[in-house]
């Protein structure tokens, strides 16, 4: 029986009781196909199998890699590449892969791509204030070319990114509502039964889309913490203490090991995170740590994080004193569309 | 014949003429023994085998993956751990994979892992103002319990980070001379023939260790550029533009595929980078790219970066049109210690 506090480290760990929690809650909040959970959070097709088991049998993806390999996982009911690609290997490889595709487009390029190498059905991405997307009033014009190139149009989707990390909920309703006003602008003029979007943080204030794709949800993350959801940590670092000083303590968990776009991580216990260099976290605490001791380091970006590992870990509770009951792969990283 | 331009994105690319370059000026500044390159800013022993070619024998490793990593590529003449390290089954791992290990201590609790594990040799890991590290007044009683313990300790070491990432080169310079005055005191008291310290920032200003660390000059990033060092950029990221926008463009480079703890990467051509998301950069340029068309990218921080990937191709040139040469696996991410 190995503990979390016996694992060499650094290692991410996922307690099973707090993601059994939020898979549980967020199925009763949005059940079914009302979500389509997004495998960029975590890249893990044994954390997908789960949300599948809580009812939600359609997917969203980043990555032609993540799409096949849900595919190949037996998850492809329903894939959705919630992204713009051109790259036409891979979209046949999304194509051939046995699975309902669907590919978002926002260009003639993107619809385009999409027709000449086997998808047969797409969604128009609209600028809903973020990143990608085509104006409201040009989604009606791609929609009909991806229609006169033999593609079935489902729909819109527009995702409201830049309101998911406002901690004033009225903020964030207020931000949601605007990007929705403009995704309905663009589905009068598609049309379609989809209407895609949203995300964990703003699952419970978009009533707007027909499904939503929100990842986080699951393991959680320090950023999303602060925004008073009804998620809990899922997912922690288990780090070993390798050098005391008088002032600070070092562990075995830095920049290769943490998504540091969104800061420093927290160490669980701590008093304060000085800095992180590559293979360390260098923290003050009220009690000096010992040589030897493990930490918890909760990281204060998901998705980036969970990228750098091979493994999840999978506890039996949040301690280090939980019992190890699994381990599963983060099978889904990396660019590369395997044969 | 594969050029950059033609390579599924996002993906690593090294300019062999600006790495040729970098190992042939830094041999020539720092031959054989007297550079002992850090192969945790590139975790590639094909790297670390034209470094080997350049007359550098000894390596410096941060991981015990990287250091069996290394004697399983047949680079094993002389590894150093320059890392704090307690787990018995990796440190055992170390010292029975073949090659000359030297492994670092700042503790009672290191020297005894070392001992107890199979360790032969170590070096007393200073404080000299950054991280881990003993006291210079506790180096010689640390060096007295390694050695009754059967451990030969080879010198001290002391890695002064906190100097190298000064642009002001006088600055670099006097708090490079302020920590390695601190490595002599603990030097006087342990003794030995190796003081092994600096990096890529201060490999021409300090003259105080018998072997430099240095890791980064071989491939580079944007924050090392600022210094004025004698070193080119030797890798980049291609990437493809999927989305236009009219006041932006989005490319499928983003915080997968970039450590972010120094901030955004540059886009070559680009008048200036927005944002990254997961798997997006987003940037504004003079002349609006069309989608599909190839961008290179610059890392702000290389090690980080790296571990993202896991190969790097290896081109005749820094353009979207050099041809494709070779393709170099990152066989030396992870923690994992492979049997």
């Amino acid at each position: 029986m190995t503990r979390v506090a016996d694992l060499p480290t650094p290692a991410l760990v996922v307690d099973a009781t707090a993601l059994a929690h939020n898979l549980a809650t967020m199925a009763a909040a949005l059940p079914g196909g009302r979500l389509r959970p997004h495998v960029k959070a975590h890249k893990c097709t044994s954390l997908a199998r789960e949300q599948h088991a809580h009812g939600h049998h359609g997917f969203t993806c980043a990555t032609a890699s993540e799409v096949v390999g849900m595919a190949r996982a037996g998850l492809g009911d329903d894939l959705l590449l919630a992204n713009e690609i051109v790259d036409a290997a891979r979209i046949r490889a999304m194509a051939d892969c046995g699975a309902r595709v669907t590919v978002a487009v926002d260009s003639d390029e993107t619809v385009d791509a999409a027709a000449a190498n086997g998808i047969r059905e797409v969604l128009v991405d609209v600028d809903v204030g973020l990143r990608c997307g085509c104006a409201p009033e040009e989604a009606g014009r791609l929609a009909d070319r991806a229609r006169a190139r033999g593609l079935h149009v489902r729909g819109v989707m527009g995702y409201e990114g830049h309101a998911q990390g406002l901690t004033d909920r009225a903020a964030r309703a207020e931000r949601t509502e605007r990007a929705m006003a403009r995704l309905a602008r663009a589905h009068e003029l598609v049309g379609g039964e989809v209407r895609s979007g949203g995300g964990t943080g703003t699952h419970d204030l978009n009533g707007y889309v027909t499904e939503v794709q929100a990842g986080s949800y699951a393991l959680m993350d320090t950023a999303y913490a602060r925004l008073g959801l009804p998620f809990r940590h899922a997912l922690r670092l288990v780090a070993t203490v390798v050098s005391v000083r008088p002032r600070y303590a070092v562990a075995d968990c830095g920049l290769k090991a943490l998504g540091m776009d969104h800061g420093n991580p927290t160490v669980e216990g701590a008093q304060d995170v000085l800095y992180c260099s590559d293979e360390h976290v260098v923290f003050t605490a009220a009690r000096r740590p010992r040589v030897g001791e493990r930490v918890l380091v909760l990281p204060a970006h998901l998705d980036p994080t969970v990228a750098y590992h091979e493994v999840m870990v999978v506890a039996d509770g949040p301690g280090l004193d939980a019992t190890v009951v699994d381990e599963w792969p983060v099978d889904l990283r990396g660019w590369r569309v395997r044969a």
